[in-house]
């Protein structure tokens, strides 16, 4: 019988991440190496804040500042395991940072990033529930070659877990395995300090609180998951990758099951931070990332990379669009080949074309700029049409400055709007012009050369060129004898 | 023995369309959620369409406006099923929108898309061969759960279907399974309506025709298919992309074997209609849609798009090209980071470089625009050389305008045709010009200011800018320092 | 017991690749169909380079031209096999081609891809130590259907190998195949002379040399592979894309386990010629091909296609790029959407942002480009600014012009650098100018037209437009109202 004394008992959790990781060859240590937008270890915390947890402790070791600087936050306390003697070793590192002593104690680890929050308040309810002094995450395998063996005894309880080198015969066809997670009841913290390095390794192991427990006639049981690859973990860059594609399917399939239409979602890559909406569409190739807002309906185009974005209904983004930091209006479309960097804020019904990239640009409703254009730096009012080719020249080779364009302005291709700049409504500017001056409300601003056309130039022009237009131009040599 | 009358017989099609798919989680009904480029129900007309089909009744129910908006088309009817009452309402429905009584009658569905017409094509040369008066289209799987199960009789015939919730612990262990697709003779339409709905669930099942024809004395046979999967329906959005790939996984094998090179076809989408000629490859990520035709020995590069177009022999798509409506000459080379649009008539060994965008633009054999243009609405003759940055500005703000440039004309940099605009063969544009004027044959026009260099003006300029030059200009700071 | 005069016996290699392969629908032959970037055959002939042949032959007949234009190299010879009269007429063509008799003789083959040279290496050493006549590799597979079976007898030695036609219900259950790959004492050449074309084919088969050895009381001897996909062949492109996907399986392992992070390996396609650092990170769908080169702390970004580049430390390539035969400086960032192409030299720092094209350009540390750029036949001195929509115009029509751009310019936008032409350090370029003559040290150019405001224009020309403004500007023609 649960009481509620027991459900209401605090907890702590302990993740341990110091270790090296040597197989994967990097600088890095292993622990804050990325998965699915995250350092593996911030996996873990996360699943800890989700479960309501009073103290998380960090325990951290090699590249203890690398991993202190990913993970700093509110909540999150660090604890420096200084030798790496163990498992035993590093859990105290950890408790000693607990002020408090009346909490269960979660264990997790920092290369285990698939184990869900879910799961984990499962395994602390069971633990509740059945008064368990100790409780064992475990898995079952067809064949469980590597991992420690489980050995229940009577009414299930776990007797002994067994090292692969350690298990005979018949232990080693057991499928059921430690995966290294526990939750300890508040004594764990006392009884770990009698784990002793009496082996051959000469480390503290963790696993012998459960003999500690049981010599006290302790209950300590298992709660068996339902999927075992929630505790894989990632010794090298396989590994990494390896856990990266089953994040992907588990981040895919609930979209998909949510309406979000993802025809090929093996190629499909969102990070899960994104949030989307109904009848959406993600073609091939797509990704999204960090904190994007899709709204219902809309299609993101093939190999689109969308970060920290909100996207509103029926936005249409076209394929090979990158966006990074920007807000489209309703029904509006982007792309091809569009770039929309921080800080552009388009309306609605605004279209962007390809070869076109905003900065910190505001477009009102039904802005179009259609073809290989830079809009940095600039307000452009409702209904303006801005040409092919049109920079908005925002630097002066050491700031930068602010342009306004009006509504319902024409902007003649090829145009340059010298910053800082201001356009009036209904204004026209010549294409080809380079507008150095204000121009104002309903005036054209014309700033170019006026064309002369030189007759009979080309004959000269190429017929001075000698043999290489006969042999590279052979039009224009056949038509330089015509002359 | 078959008979030829037999073998003459007219079909008719009823295709049952009418569910809701709720966990599609859409606005959309099921059926017409895309697969491979059409809506699933089209799969199933088209089917029917290449069976030669006399009269094909499509019956819909939930969504019916947005399916038959869909499939309509000429030879194909529509029925509405006004209440869900089951497939033998539904069927029913169809049946009646019959004007004749003397064929066979198949029973499709809108949500198996996977469906080949050979295969049917199989069932129905079986049905009649063996004057069968029904024949079901069964499958075989190791483990049939939740299907319904064919048991069969004397001789072979089909004796029940037993449905997953009836069967027996024997009948559980058979592994063929009903797929709901059947061949009925003529006799069906009056015969189902002897189906009742005396069941718990208060539907009325088409499965009871069986029953029925067995009472007439009538023979009710199987035909086996050989892959299972071809009657795999989606549900959800999971469902559907599983048979997403399964059709991408058959079209590509059917190119790869056909002589296309596909080294990562996983990667590779090509919707049904597309023809591709010997000797082209594929690079991955390529997407092929529509009314596509690509000829002998073509290069699609990496992660272009291309829509309803024709690509002659030997053309060369560089990677992250996007290209629509658009005919590209033999010999041409178009890419990377191309976009040509609808309208885009390319000749023999025609160049488009990186950062251009052709629309509605017809050029002719040899023309080359490298680097950074857009041509729309524009002509442009042989040998022509558009130079990086050229805009054929065709738009005023209301209307389009058309232009035309002549052959072995020099167009220079960043230069500007102000549409509508005729420009001469042979004739040569200065960089920089806005050209607002026609240019006769072998004239130059220059339309762009004249140099002036201001001596010294560095220093005043920079000198200015105060100390934001020494803190982000080190190089000029020391410049000034110098000078 | 192994003797030195065995292992310092050279080495010669066959190769057999007359094969059609009329399976590939394709005008090439089939061996020089392309796998993982090279084709077919050149896998054998670089295998056999690493393991220090002494002579090579490559056997061709099919398509020969074809097959030795793709292959020919220094230590590479070609023999032809007129008529397809089997593997025994194949070989003995190849023999007659070596000048020496005293050599091992390994026989390969031109569409076996996968087959390792460390396998061949202990392939050898095993045939050498054991003093063996012949040594076959050979696999095994559950199911051996469709291969020749090995039958071994007395002390494991090779009695038999017996084809799937002829073989027996025991002899079809030996999961131990043939893969045709032979290891040859010196008397092969001889002894091949022996083999008849007595049987239903008509052919010479090589597998009959296993009979005369034996023949001669020599020890036939069997190497068994460790993966037996090392001797997959591809006889269709459906076998050719398998093999490709096992392929970049294999190098991407590779570069994983080195310290390469590869979030979507399936996606990732790199030549195995590529050499990459650590903590490097390939996003998905990255290319990397020839002779590319990247340093450590390089990230390649999503959809990236590198072509024989060299990357220096921390270079940021940002996704959508198109990089070939460029070198890229330490710490530089290029793209999303740049295009590096060959020739250009980025120093230190560098800058290229979107839609930007380099070509034969040298750009020094700290030069900044950030937007729709063209930079061709150019040299840019430290720290210099090129605006938004630059052009460097270095195509007359028929020649290239090279231009040279001082250290800390300032290039306004949508300029146009007529080359030839030299620009000094420190100058200042007006935004939009065209320049056609060169700028003195610290000057600034003005090369444009000079603004004029034509007050009161817009209601004018909008005016004038007539009905359709209303209709299709309703902005603007709610303005004219106003005005």
């Amino acid at each position: 019988m649960k009481s509620m004394t027991e459900q209401n008992r605090p907890l702590d959790v302990v993740i341990l991440a110091a270790g090296q990781g040597t197989r994967m060859k990097s600088a890095l240590p292993k622990v804050i190496h990325s998965v699915a937008g995250r350092p593996m270890v911030a996996w873990a915390v996360k699943a800890a804040q989700e479960l309501g947890a009073r103290n998380i402790v960090v325990v951290t070791g090699h590249g203890a500042e690398q991993v202190e600087a990913k993970v700093q936050q509110p909540g999150v306390a660090f604890a420096r395991q200084e030798k790496q003697l163990g498992t035993g070793d590093a859990f105290l590192s950890g408790v000693a940072a607990l002020s408090e002593r009346d909490a269960d104690i979660l264990v997790l680890y920092g290369d285990t990033p698939l184990l869900r929050a879910e799961t984990l308040r499962d395994l602390l309810a069971d633990h509740r529930e059945r008064q368990s002094a100790m409780t064992v995450l475990t898995g079952e395998l067809p064949d469980a070659t590597g991992y420690g063996r489980i050995v229940r005894g009577e009414q299930g309880d776990v007797e002994r877990i067994v090292e692969q080198k350690d298990a005979s015969e018949t232990e080693r066809s057991i499928g059921e395995f430690n995966s290294g997670v526990y939750v300890f009841d508040a004594q764990a913290s006392e009884l770990a300090r009698r784990i002793t390095n009496d082996n051959k390794a000469g480390e503290y192991y963790l696993t012998d609180l459960l003999g500690l427990y049981r010599g006290e006639g302790a209950h300590v049981r298992a709660f068996k998951l339902a999927d075992p690859d929630e505790v894989l973990g990632a010794n090298d860059r396989v590994g990494l990758a390896k856990l990266e594609g089953i994040f992907r399917q588990r981040i895919n399939e609930q979209h998909l099951r949510g309406g979000v239409a993802i025809p090929a979602p093996d190629t499909v890559f969102i990070e899960d931070t994104v949030t989307i909406g109904r009848d959406v569409t993600l073609e091939p190739g797509v990704i999204l990332r960090g904190q994007t807002r899709i709204a219902d309906n809309v299609t993101v185009g093939a190999y689109s990379v969308v970060t920290d974005c909100v996207l509103g209904e029926g936005v249409n983004v076209k394929p090979h669009s990158v966006l990074e930091g920007a807000e489209v209006g309703a029904g509006s479309d982007v792309g091809p080949f569009a770039r929309l960097r921080p800080g552009s804020v388009l309306g609605a019904g605004v279209h962007i074309g390809n070869f076109v990239e905003t900065k910190n640009a505001k477009l009102d409703t039904g802005v179009k700029a259609g073809h290989l254009a830079y809009l940095g730096d600039v307000t452009i009012g409702a209904e303006t049409n801005v040409g092919a080719g049109t920079i908005v020249a925002n630097f002066d080779g050491v700031n930068k400055h602010q342009s306004t364009v009006g509504a319902g302005v024409f902007i003649g291709s090829n145009s340059t709007i010298i910053a800082p700049r201001t356009v009036g409504d209904a204004a026209f500017i010549a294409a080809g012009s380079a507008v150095h001056d204000d121009i104002p409300e309903g005036a054209m601003a014309v700033a170019r050369g006026k064309q002369r056309n030189l007759e009979g130039w080309s004959k000269r022009y190429w017929g001075g060129m000698g043999e290489k237009v006969e042999r590279k131009l052979p039009w224009l040599a056949g038509w330089l004898k015509r002359q």
